[in-house]
């Protein structure tokens, strides 16, 4: 997407028994609640828990999320989530890419706008440079 | 529990694959689950929805749930359950039976507590008497 | 996307409590859950159940999955999903759109391929043509 | 219970956005989501991860499960579980307290029962001793 290198966050998570299906693998929804862990993570690691940002009056609902399934992920495997972030003007954009050891497992998206606490959408999010820089 | 007959609600669902686990059977959380969405049915049923009584200041937390898992439910079975409510004071005990045909599944109860809309204990719960009536 | 009418297929539910989150919306994972209860009510309704499915050896597997939020679902919602397939080669495609009333909650779409019972990929999907016919 | 102390297991988590609900607390049937959780992780830590288990032959459904609630949890808490066990016979009892710093949120038990792979109960399950010893 860039020559700059892109920043990039590590997030780890074992599957619980509570998100496998019976297939024996895990359900397809509960990726999106991965990628949430991992962007929480994220936030708390450059310092902006999104419990503080939202104190703070600014919330990031998703207006967009896109999966696409690789491999199937297992009970109890210890899945890593690899995210990346591009953000323009309210718009902040993830992707992750879910992954146990060399296997890639899934890789996805999700597109949030920055709403203010009167619900408005943001300009910009300068707040959340720190996750591209 | 008393001599007269105790009022009984019955709502069916059919499992969906999510809530399935690779033991092939229903996760034993999702009960839970079904245990408010009959409560939710219950409560419309006497014209009392909980996004009402919300709205009017009563909510209804839990402060006890207990199960007892006697037989697997499996994918797409259609489930009923059955629920029974007693209220003494401020409290509101519901009882589940969940079954598929003739075969019981689970029975459990919660117990909720009445709080008004600034938190605090409420000393009955007058406006649900319909529940037991 | 053609000029001949594409069947359509509807489904009703109620939001759960389960279902919402501290932003008093459904959290955006459980879409792709209410997407499954459709397809899987969808399939009921032309005399193929998933689950007979399964046992006859034909399993659909999500190789991808898309959500577009137009606007917030919310606790104890009626909330209706209309589905609609198209057929090529392995895969079936199914695109949702969940409504509470007039207003477009969610568009999104799943992409499924047919397994055999030994995780053959296969060539077509003939009895599912009832889903598009 | 017991002149000898029991051994006990901690596990801690974060509370994703996904457990809460609109009333700003975990949602209620999560809490059980964190037994099983504590329970891998209490397994895995003896050197019996549960995946290990079912593959040897041994499965511990659960039979019962109870969960009082003292104290909401919140949106990104870490919580932290403290799990200890007994075993009498073919039944594994497993009892939880769940607190952020001193404050218990919730205590509650789950009693799970070996199965072999042939479905049978089990008579005794020496394997898991070392939960106790």
């Amino acid at each position: 997407m860039a020559t700059a290198p892109v920043k990039s966050f590590q997030y780890a998570l074992h599957v619980p028994y509570a998100h496998t299906d019976q297939m024996r693998v895990v359900y397809y929804a509960n990726y999106l609640v991965y990628f949430e862990m991992a962007r929480a993570a994220m936030l708390r690691e450059v310092g902006l828990p999104y419990a503080e940002l939202e104190q703070k009056g600014l919330s990031l609902p998703v207006i967009e999320a896109h999966c696409v399934y690789k491999a199937p992920g297992r009970y109890d495997d210890e899945l890593k989530v690899v995210s990346r972030c591009s953000i323009e003007g309210p718009r902040l954009r993830v992707t992750y890419e879910v992954s146990r050891g060399a296997t890639v497992i899934v890789r996805g998206y999700t597109v949030h706008v920055g709403l203010s606490a009167d619900g408005k959408i943001r300009r910009a999010l300068p707040e959340l440079r720190r996750l591209v820089e």
